[in-house]
């Protein structure tokens, strides 16, 4: 194992958190939050110095591997969303440090699941940091740090490989910084369109600023108590749930666009599978909750909303609804499971995992008929190799079994009813926030007893990383030498 | 394909069903049950002649591949069940002819889930025919043609292949027939045993008979409105716990003790997982609802009563499980998924199947550990086949999305609670019977509209059937000329 390797690349990163803390700061200063000045100043600098000593002191260059890939971002997501909850918890107000971890890691991981009952009391600088958290962990920090920050360590693609999600990596173009930077660059142009769009429709700007910023990382954090409901704009609603789409969309489509080959594009197959599932889910609920509104406007605009929220795992919401019955809350709780486009910020399972399971289910089917015949499944047509279906197997087999685990811990410590236990564990192993019951819209995570609140984050953290990462540190033969 | 061989097997198939119809009629003449006899001996007669026509019409000796081998067991399930419900619909006491085949399919499957609400209002013939749908259709009625009816067709091994459950069919002896007789030699001692036992604890004649069919098939049919809960017997819900289990295991278990080679049998590393999941959920339940019986006795009493009655999927109940804590209720939906052993009379996914999965993600993990190296998954120390892995993940896989289509589909037509419609649908696909909220213990199925009920009893088909011979059906290419 190359430890020093594993500690130099978390420095980076632990700098970089230094460095983005001082963005809250500066409105702190802005907004004259006096209170919050030392409480962003003392994790700047003990950030500063951790990753200063831990890039100065080891100068030697190496190589890293796929093992310390994994390692180095499971390690930088873990302390990176713990020095994060410093200021939630030095500004006392989220006074207990397990909470302010749960905020932030729900921050980090895209979730947007929310401890705090009134998110409307909290200071503006900390309502800003918890968006800013979202936006970085959407596109993912280590991209982020091999996008702009000059590190020396050759093999920069296993930490690629292991922060972003879908079954099989490409690299835009053979380098991989310069990959990193077109992604951000994409995701900064369509964030401040968002921006740009929701202030011209009347949003005060530090809201808009914010919006922008959770739902570009699908993660669906609100500066309001009821998420979108308080507005109760049109205008509003229709931005976002294009943007939760196009956000859910894979990069490569928008870097086709820009290189002028957007025609290429539409003939991704993942592209028509995650707009199938979307116009299919939207026409079920808005057919199953007509009745509910008595208005086709009002029905569409609801259900393509929530549909939007949860297939691109943001977890916004516009109506509560506990109150739907129990067809459209199928399709919601199976659209936990399926999250959007590999490639994109969303959690869950990816659509194109659902496509290459479907279509293997089809194959085995005709493999009964004849069985001496080899079949291939083709996916965006070229037949998915051996090596990605049995990935996308395994992280299904996976993600099953930790859903079950993580569901059987947490009614341990907390005997609330199966759904809610049950959609906890999902939304926060997809990311998503909402969920059904008592932590569906309205309601938050506040419920929960600390040690799920533990669990919970941690099942964050695996299904932002998928699952492999995590699952590796609490492995022994992780840690015996080779 | 083959549509003559195809014939002539299902007529083998209604013919012996017509014989077995004896049985009930026979026991209407001595209760003298005299509204019943037309209705047994209708479905007697038809069944007699269709059977007749199909064989003797098709002389043709002709030998048969996977493909027809799945569709005869596909279609011989279909009209058994149908057939199988002309009695009930006939003596008019299930008046609905979709009611009746819901019954008859749950008998054969071995579901035990019931439309009837007052059981003990049903005729003691029908009763009695109710319980030897579920002794048949336990061990498999195919494999019974194959033990005792003489056929000529060869390569009947690809109908034991169809029929039998788990992931990958050993011969017990290299000739198949012999095969097929000593299994359905050690369950009816089995069954013998258990009736034995059961009189000897002062249970009256035709209880103690009707309970032995319906647990040996690990179908869970009960005589009494209120399950096992009407006894409220110790010594019965002991031997009940006991046999469930029994019936749960590999029967190549009892075939190696029969031979004297008991010792090699505990090797078995599906015997040990069984076992492990036994011991562990019963441990966790006990701990779990300790302080609603405040009796250790009682407690482990019930917890190890429902674990036995869900994991072997036969769905008795002895308490209303539905007033337990979460945690003990999403312990029980678990095992709803897992069944028992492969090679039992249970349904499910199967403990084998489970336990090829855990060690899937182990192996997954230690790959991106070490990427270059080969590292196979074993079970009972030989290297699981790939063939047999990837019919483990492409089954849970269809077992999976079948799951969601089945719940989607019942959501459109009934609106019942989220907990009620999802536990129907994993209940009847993993042929328990019962389940939580409006179908949990004292609950029924009659709730449910008859566009409901028949999606159910194509789930218990497609789940005794290890779903590939049901989905086969449906599929175009099935039909398609080579």
């Amino acid at each position: 194992m190359n430890y020093k390797s594993i500690i130099r690349n978390i420095g980076h990163i632990l700098r970089l958190e230094s460095i983005i803390l001082l963005l809250p700061l500066l409105l702190s200063f802005i907004y004259k939050e006096k209170h919050l000045y030392i409480s962003f100043i003392i994790p700047i600098c003990l950030l500063f110095i951790i990753g200063e000593l831990a890039t100065r002191l080891i100068k030697q260059k190496t190589t890293i591997y796929a093992r310390e890939g994994f390692l180095i971002v499971a390690f930088s997501w873990f302390l990176m969303s713990i020095f994060g909850a410093l200021p939630f918890f030095l500004s006392k107000e989220i006074p207990n440090l397990i909470d302010a971890i749960f905020e932030s890691t729900s921050g980090f991981t895209t979730t947007g699941a929310t401890i705090v009952n009134d998110v409307e009391a909290l200071s503006r600088s900390l309502l800003f940091w918890r968006s800013i958290t979202q936006w970085l962990g959407g596109m993912g920090i280590l991209v982020f740090v091999l996008a702009f920050i000059p590190t020396t360590d050759s093999q920069s693609f296993f930490i690629l490989k292991a922060e972003s999600p879908g079954p099989s990596v490409g690299k835009l173009v053979s380098k991989v910084r310069l990959t990193a930077r077109i992604l951000y660059s994409i995701y900064i142009i369509l964030t401040l369109l968002q921006l740009i769009l929701l202030l011209a429709g009347g949003m005060p700007l530090f809201d808009s600023i914010n919006y922008a910023l959770t739902t570009a990382g699908t993660g669906g954090f609100a500066i309001k108590n009821t998420s979108i409901i308080s507005y109760n704009n049109l205008y509003f609603e229709i931005i976002f749930t294009i943007f939760m789409i196009l956000f859910g969309l894979n990069f490569n489509i928008f870097y086709l666009i820009l290189i002028g080959q957007g025609i290429r594009s539409l003939k991704s197959e993942e592209l028509r599978w995650y707009l199938g599932i979307i116009i299919i889910s939207i026409l079920i609920i808005s057919i199953n909750t007509l009745s509910i509104y008595n208005n086709i406007v009002t029905t569409l605009r609801y259900s393509s909303f929530h549909v939007a929220s949860i297939i691109t795992t943001t977890g916004f919401y516009s109506y509560d609804f506990n109150t739907w019955p129990t067809l459209s809350k199928w399709i919601i709780i199976f659209l936990m499971f399926s999250g959007a486009c590999a490639g994109s910020t969303s959690g869950g399972m990816k659509v194109s995992r659902i496509a290459i399971l479907i279509k293997n289910i089809i194959r085995e089917t005709k493999k009964l008929l004849h069985p001496r015949q080899v079949i291939t499944i083709k996916f965006n047509n070229k037949p998915v190799d051996k090596v990605v279906l049995n990935g996308v197997f395994s992280y299904l087999i996976a993600y099953f079994f930790i859903m079950i685990i993580g569901t059987i811990i947490i009614s341990i410590f907390d005997n609330y009813s199966l759904i809610t236990n049950f959609t906890a564990v999902i939304s926060s192993l997809s990311n998503i926030g909402l969920g059904f019951d008592l932590i569906g819209p309205v309601n938050n995570y506040a419920i929960f007893s600390y040690p799920s609140k533990i669990i919970l984050s941690l099942l964050m953290l695996a299904g932002r990383l998928e699952i492999f990462p995590i699952l590796m540190i609490f492995f022994p033969a992780t840690w015996k030498k080779l």
